[in-house]
C-alpha cells in the first residue's frame, strides 16, 4: 500500500486548493472527492448563482434604462438558456480543477471517502473499495442544507415541492411565484435573481430583519430595494407546516397561509460531518463542527479541519486560506489564521460588501471607534451611472490605535472595491499613511478615500 | 486690501481640491475659477463621458445579452436624453464642489484671473476689476486640447464641422459617421462611445498602435474588441488636410480621403499656461508647462503648480494628490509626490488600467523583473459573467527586491479592481505577505491573488 504524505477529504475549495499547494510544497497527496471538484462553492453556490444573477442582470438593464435613455419594445428572458449556459460554465471550471490537479500530480479518488482510524505509518481512509494511508489528514468535508423539523418539509423536499441550493439551480423552468424560507444571504440572492425575472417571491424569515450580521443600515437599503423590485417580506415570522402547495406561517401571533408553486428552504447550513468516520479518530468536536486552533490543527497531531466542516466562516475563501495556513503548517512555514480581517458579499443590486468590524461589535470587543458614513454620490462615478442610489460606505476606526477596522458598503461594484479595504484593514496602516494612496478617477472607490479624509 | 493666505488660479480638480485642503489646514484663501468649478474632468472630461459611456453601455447590454438568456424586440437609443442627464449629473457635482467651497469657506471668485507680479505682502492676483494679494500662490490652470497646424482645421472648428473633447459633449444629436482624429485614451473614449450606439468611427493615428503608451498586448485586446464593434483604424497615418465634408490623410505613402459628418479631435492636450501672467513672476517653465519639484514648488518660493499644467501627468487623480501634497508643504507636513504609483483607467468595454511599471519600463530602469500573465477566465466570476473574453492580467515584480513594481489589465472591473493592485505596489510588501490577504470569492479581483501565487 503506497503511504501518501497527505490525504485530503472533500475537494471543494478548502480541499482542492489544500492538494494544490501541498502538491507544489513536495508532497505526495491524494483527494477524495464523492460527487465533483469544486464541491458546494463550484457546483451549487458562489458560481453558479452569480451565472444567473448576472443574466437577470443583463434583464434588468433592457428593461429598466429608460432613465439611461435606452428604451425597449419587448425583453424575454429564457430562464432554461440561462441555466444550460451556468451548466457549461461550472463544467468549464470543475474541469479547470481536474486540470489544475492533475498538473499538480494530485492523486484524484472519485468515490465516497470514509476515514477509518489509524494504521502502522499514519491516519487510513476508504474509499473506491481500497484502503489510502496517509501521514496528515485534512477534513474538508464541507456542509449542507439544515432542514428544520417543519412538518411537511421532508415530504416536500422528496416530492419536489420544496427545494435546495442545490436542486433550484437546475429547474429549467420558472415558477410563477415562490416562497423562500430564510432570509440570509444565500435564500436572498436566489430570492432576488427570482424577482428580477419576474416570479413573486415571498421571503419569511425568523429575525426581524434579512442578510443575518450585515449591517442594519445597509439591510435597509437593500429591503427597499428587495421591495421595489417587487419582493414581499415576512419578518419576525416563524414557518409552522409545508402543505402540497403551501406554506403556513406564523407571523404577529396570527396563522396565515401562503399558496405557491415552489418553495426555497435556504434556513441555514451546518458542517456536513456525519458518517464519515471522524470519531474513529478521537478527534473533537464542537456539536457538528470540527474543533480547530489557528493553524486549522484539530486535537489530533497531524489531523487538519478546513472549510465549512470547521464551522468557522462558511466563505469559500476563508477556506481557500485556512487550506494555505493547514499547508503551511505541515511545511513549518510560519503562519496563521485570521478570522477578523474577511470580507464577505452580497451579490444583488445593490451589492453590499463588508470587512472588519462593525461600530456596534468593535465596541462590544472594548475598543474606541468611530464610525464615518458617506453616501456613495460623493463619488462622481457613482452619480454619473446610478439614477437615485441610496449606496453607502461606513469605515470605522479604532481612535486609540488610530487604524481602520471595519468598512461596510451598498452600492455598485461594492463586490469589487471591498479588496481595497480589506488590503486597508490587514495591513493596518495610520489613516496619515493611506491618504497618500492615489485613486484612480472617476471610480466607485474613491468613497474610501473619500471616507478617509472625514475621519 | 485683504491678504489672503492662498490664492488659488483655477478651480479644477487640482484648484479645488487645493482650496479645501489648505482651508481646512486653516489658511484664507481664494479660489479663481472663470468657467465651471471642477474643470474639465468634471464639465468637459472624466464625468460627462463615463455618463455617456454608461448609458451606451445599458444599451449594449440591451442588445447584446442573447448568450445570457436576454433577447430584445426595438431597442432604441436617444441619445439627446442622455446628453440631457448628463447636463444634470454634472450640475449636481458642479454645485456640490461650490457647496465645499463655501462649507470650508473658500472665497471662489468666478472670473478671468491674471498673475500680475508682486505686491508689498505677496503676489498679486488681478481678477473681476479687483487686485487680490496672496502670501502663496497655486497655479492650477489645467490643460488645453492641441490644436495641430493641420490646413483647414481652425476653419473646421469655426464651423462646428469639427469639436473637441468640449462642444461634442454638447451635440443633442449622434452624427451618421465620425473621424477621430488621435487615438489616444480620450479620443478612444468617445470613438467607442459613439461605434457602441450605431456611428461609423474611423479613428486616425499617427502611432501604429492605439492608446498611447498602453501594453502593447492589451492594446491588441482592445483593437479587436474596437474592430468587432464595426469601429476602423489607420494606423501610422498622418492627416493632412481637413475640407468641408472630409478628411484627407496620407496612409502607407498614399494619399486618401475620408467623407464625414464630423471631426472629433483629439490629438492630445497641452498645459494652459499662456495669457495668465506666469512670466511676472519669473517662474520658470519646460516649453508650455509649469517646472514644478517634488513639492509642486516651482523656483519662485511660494508659488506652486498642480495639475495638467505642470505637464507631469494629465491625469485629475495626479492633481488631486499634487494639491495635497503642496498643501501640506505649506503647512509644514512631511509629504513628497510619487508620479511612479499613479494607477491609469481607459473605460471601454472591455476596461483597461494599469498602475506602476510595464517589463519594459522597468527594465529600462535596469531592473531585473519577472512578468505574471494569467487570463481573467481563472477567476471564476468573470467566466461566470463573460462569453468569450480575452481580458487578462500582467503583474510585474522587481526580482532583486521582491516586490510587485506594476499591474496591467483588461477585461471587466478593472477601474475598479486596480486600487487594490495599487495599494500593493505602494505599500512594497513581499509577495509572501500579500499571499496572506483574503479576496472575496468570486471576484475578479481574484485574479491578482492568483497571479501573486504564479510568480
Amino acid at each position: 500500500m503506497e503511504i501518501f504524505d497527505l490525504l485530503v477529504v472533500g475537494g471543494g475549495p478548502g480541499g482542492y486548493l489544500c492538494a494544490e499547494r501541498a502538491a507544489q510544497g513536495g508532497l505526495n497527496v491524494a483527494l477524495f472527492e464523492k460527487k465533483a471538484l469544486g464541491g458546494t462553492c463550484l457546483n451549487e453556490g458562489c458560481i453558479p448563482t452569480k451565472t444567473l444573477l448576472n443574466s437577470s442582470k443583463m434583464y434588468r438593464h433592457a428593461k429598466e434604462s429608460e432613465a439611461f435613455g435606452v428604451t425597449v419594445e419587448g425583453v424575454t428572458y429564457n430562464h432554461a438558456k440561462v441555466i444550460e449556459r451556468k451548466d457549461k460554465v461550472v463544467k468549464t471550471l470543475v474541469s479547470g480543477v481536474g486540470a489544475t490537479m492533475k498538473s499538480n500530480k494530485v492523486n484524484v479518488i472519485t468515490a465516497d471517502a470514509k476515514i477509518n482510524g489509524r494504521g502502522e505509518n499514519g491516519f487510513l481512509v476508504e474509499a473506491d473499495g481500497k484502503t489510502f494511508e496517509g501521514k496528515r489528514l485534512v477534513i474538508a468535508s464541507g456542509s449542507e442544507t439544515v432542514v428544520p423539523p417543519v412538518p411537511g418539509l421532508k415530504e416536500g423536499l422528496e416530492s419536489g415541492f420544496v427545494v435546495t441550493n442545490r436542486e433550484v439551480l437546475d429547474e429549467k423552468t420558472l415558477p410563477e411565484n415562490i416562497v423562500v424560507i430564510g432570509g440570509g444571504v444565500i435564500g436572498l440572492e436566489m430570492a432576488y435573481y427570482f424577482a428580477s425575472v419576474g416570479v413573486k417571491v415571498t421571503v419569511i424569515e425568523m429575525m426581524n430583519k434579512i442578510a443575518g450580521a450585515t449591517d442594519a443600515e445597509i439591510c435597509k437599503v437593500l429591503t427597499d430595494a428587495f421591495v421595489k423590485k417587487g419582493m414581499e417580506f415576512k419578518l419576525s415570522s416563524k414557518v409552522l407546516e409545508v402543505k402540497n402547495d403551501s406554506v403556513i406561517y406564523e407571523e404577529n401571533g396570527e396563522k396565515k397561509e401562503l399558496k405557491c408553486d415552489k418553495v426555497l428552504l435556504s434556513a441555514g447550513r451546518k458542517p456536513a460531518t456525519a458518517n464519515i468516520g471522524i470519531e474513529t479518530l478521537g478527534v473533537e468536536m464542537d456539536r457538528a463542527a470540527v474543533k480547530t486552533d489557528r493553524h486549522l490543527c484539530t486535537n489530533v497531531s497531524g489531523v487538519y479541519a478546513i472549510g465549512d466542516c470547521n464551522g468557522k466562516l462558511m466563505l469559500a475563501h476563508t477556506a481557500y486560506r485556512e487550506a494555505e495556513v493547514a499547508v503551511n503548517h505541515m511545511l513549518g512555514k510560519n503562519d496563521e489564521m485570521r478570522y477578523d480581517v474577511i470580507p464577505s458579499v452580497i451579490y444583488t443590486d445593490p451589492e453590499v460588501a463588508s470587512v472588519g468590524f462593525s461600530k456596534e461589535a468593535a465596541e462590544e470587543k472594548g475598543m474606541k471607534v468611530k464610525e464615518v458614513k458617506l453616501p456613495l454620490s460623493y463619488a462622481g462615478r457613482y452619480l454619473a451611472e446610478t439614477e437615485g442610489g441610496k449606496g453607502f460606505i461606513k469605515i470605522v476606526v479604532d481612535t486609540e490605535r488610530n487604524r481602520l477596522v471595519g468598512c461596510h458598503m451598498v452600492g455598485s461594484y461594492a463586490s469589487e472595491i471591498i479588496m481595497t479595504a480589506t488590503m486597508m484593514v490587514d495591513t493596518e496602516l495610520t489613516p496619515t499613511r493611506l491618504q497618500k494612496l492615489v485613486f484612480p478617477h472617476p471610480t466607485v472607490a474613491e468613497i474610501i478615500r473619500e471616507a478617509i479624509f472625514h475621519i
